[in-house]
Formats: structure tokens, sequence, C-alpha cells
């Protein structure tokens, strides 16, 4: 299993994920999830995957080998907005689909992929999509600011009680911090180390990418007094007065 | 869906349970998923359903005619001890199971039902007890002081953290209601209003039986509080210092 979160935040993109897969609860191992177009001063584009790791490292490897998008042959790096970005990657996994998904599909094994894309080209706004195993997407909107894919549940309540779209950028690296120790805590299937992308808006380059492992002082802070917090915070609640 | 959280502490059971059914988005229901036998100074047996209500209305419908256990027929109010009520749920299901579950299955459908059974019957200590759709069944210990069934995920967080078999009842109660309170704002298919019991240790009697209500006071101040002390809590958070 999987954990990504994108947040789509007025300040810009921030996108989150672990490094886990797993082939049953055995077959354990480190594989980074998320990947990053770059070129500075016209676009910052990262996607982050969930799912069968074969689909979608073949989805990276043809985004890097270019897919045919309306007639042209296009990459990350040349597609001309976020919009025909998201086709694009659509497009790879649909590519995918056609040539793996009949043999996935005769050995019993269904097509199980999920993506988030987000970032920035120049001449438009940021935006953040999630694109499906169908190759079809949506996006995230200013009244629902993030999107999540892989082992969402855990992670969710702290997200939709506090994240908005005016939250800033280094509150909303707290909150996918705590959404993501949530899910850690609570999935096995979901591990350490973690990565991180921001993305700021109309900056047109990669804000900051950081690769979070088990030693990181501040993420370990996050995951020792968060849990304080929570407890002090359900102490003051008041007891029912039909409590006695 | 459902969903239902029992406790386990030292000081008693709680067991909280929504009341929403559903066939698909549109066939919406109340049913009261929880169950209670008392027979004060002897027993308190309480019972919280998930899955297939025709299933789980015909498990409670047989307990209450008495079903067969170890060559005697038997009812809750009638079994020697909490594992034998344990026991004698899951017969119940297993007859359920016997007598229904071939049309069912011929029809497509899946024989989904759990079960949590809460109480102290006297002679022995309190026991909380998770039972499966198969009839067989796990037990809450002071290691992992509780149990929940239907859509868990949303609600575990904040009880894997905070949580313990010494936490007091009225403590309890928060948590769970804090729990539920996550759960239903994430999950169309649980909803108000939630049913709550607490058997307190050695009673031997209902220590407290309440429906909550949209129009509880205490609970609309659970909810429209806890988020205020979520945001509270992550605002306090540092700022991680490799992030400017």
């Amino acid at each position: 299993m999987t954990y990504c979160v994108g947040l789509y935040l007025r300040q810009g993109i921030v996108l989150l994920s672990d490094t886990r897969t797993n082939a049953g609860v055995d077959n354990i191992s480190i594989f980074s999830k998320m990947q990053v177009e770059e070129v500075p001063g016209d676009r910052v584009l990262a996607l982050a995957t969930a799912g069968n790791l074969a689909i979608t490292q073949a989805v990276w490897n043809r985004l890097q080998e270019g897919v045919w998008l309306h007639g042209r042959h296009h990459t990350l790096r040349s597609v001309p907005n976020m919009f025909q970005a998201a086709q694009l990657v659509g497009q790879a996994v649909r590519d995918v689909y056609r040539d793996d998904g009949p043999t996935l599909s005769a050995q019993g094994i269904g097509f199980d992929c999920s993506l988030l894309l987000g970032g920035q080209i120049a001449g438009g706004p940021p935006r953040l999509f999630l694109i499906y195993a169908a190759g079809n997407f949506i996006e995230a909107t200013i009244d629902t600011p993030f999107l999540q894919i892989g082992e969402h549940k855990y992670g969710k309540p702290i997200l939709d009680r506090v994240l908005r779209y005016d939250t800033p950028i280094p509150d909303g690296v707290k909150l996918v911090l705590v959404s993501m120790d949530s899910t850690l805590r609570s999935n096995l299937t979901v591990g350490m180390p973690i990565d991180l992308l921001v993305s700021r808006t109309d900056a047109l380059a990669v804000g900051l990418r950081r690769r979070i492992t088990e030693e990181d002082q501040y993420f370990r802070y996050v995951q020792e007094n968060w849990s304080a917090a929570l407890r002090d915070a359900y102490l003051r609640l008041p007891t029912p007065d039909w409590l006695s």
C-alpha cells in the first residue's frame, strides 16, 4: 500500500508520499513514489503514485520517453499547460493499460494505479490533479484543497477538519506530516522514509524537496508531540453533564 | 455502512454505535445497532452490530429465542459466563449462515456481519469481544483496549494515540465521541443519532444508556470544539527549520 497526499494552497502546492512497497506482508522494499520535472523559470511538475509498482514505474518511464497526445509527441517538459500535463499522464496510464492490461487481467491481477500530479507551468496557475487507473482525472479546488491516494482514511480527518485553501505552506507541511504520521501508526504497509515537495506559487522552481527519514528531528518531534497535544486537547473537553 | 466502537477499560465497558443503514446511497434509514440484556445484580450484556441488517437482526432474534450451545438451549440471559456468551453469539451467526448463507451466496450477496459483545456476568470480569461472520472471535486486552467494527479507519488514529486501559470512563466516553465525530465527518454512510452504553466494572447493571441526537448539547460542543482544539494544536507545532 501507499499513502500520498497533495495540497492545493493559495501559496502553492505541497506533495508528500511514503516509500514502502510490499508484496503481501514480507516482501517490503523502499521505492520513491515521487518524481519531479523542473525547468526553472518555466515549470515544476511533481508526480506521486500509488498502486502496482510495475504499472506506476511503466507510466513514469513512458512519460520520460514521450507519449502521443492530440497528434503530437509530448513529455511533461513540453506540454503547454497543466491540463494537458494531466491529459498526458492519463494517456500514459491508458497506454500501459492497453499493453499490459490484458495479461494482468488474464492472470487475475487488477489494473491498480492512481497518481497525483501537482505543479505549475508558466502562463497558468498552480494546479493539482488526481489521475485514475482509467486515465481520467479530477482536480483539487478551493472548496476541497487536498487530494489523497492509497491508504487515505487514517490521515483524512485532520485534513477535513482544519486544512483550508488559505492555510500557509508551513502550516500545510505540518498538517501533511501529521496526516502521514496517523497513517504510519495505523497501517503497516505505509512506511518511512517519506518524500516531501513544495512548489510555491509563481516561483516556477522547486521550493523544497526533502527526504524525511526516521532520524529527522522535526518529524520525530511531530510524532512525539502530536499524541501529547491530542491528549491535552481531549482532557480539556468537559465531562458531559449526563455522565456522573 | 456502520461504525461501532467498544472500549475495554479498568473501570468498565463503553460501547458506541451509529444508527444509519443504507442500501446504496439513497435508501437511508435509522436502525439501532445496539441491543442490551440486563439482569441487575447478575449481568449486563450489550451487542453492537455491523453489516447486512437482515443478518444482524436475524442473529439478535435467534439469541432472543435461544441457541443450542454445548447441548443446551441458551440465551444471553442464561449463559454462565462471558466466554460462553461470545460462543453463543458466534453460534447464532453460524445458524443464520447455515440457513440464509446458501441463498445469499447464490444471489451474489456476501455474508457480511460483525459484532461487538461487551459486558460482565457475576463471578467473572468485564470482557469485550469482536465476533466475525464465521462465528469465531477475538477479545480486547490490556494491550489493545478497544475494538471496532464497520467503517473503522477514520476514527482509529485518536484511539491509537491516546486510549489506554487505565483511561477513566468519562475520558473514554469523550474519546469514542471524538472518534465517532471523525467518522461521521468523513463517511456519509455513518449517521446520527448514536447510541452509547456504559457498564461499570462490578456494577452488574447498565451504568448509562443514552441516545445522542443532533440536538445533544454536549455532542455539539465536541463537534465544534474538537476541530478548534486540533487547529490550536497544530498551530503550536514549530515550523521545521529546513522550511524557510
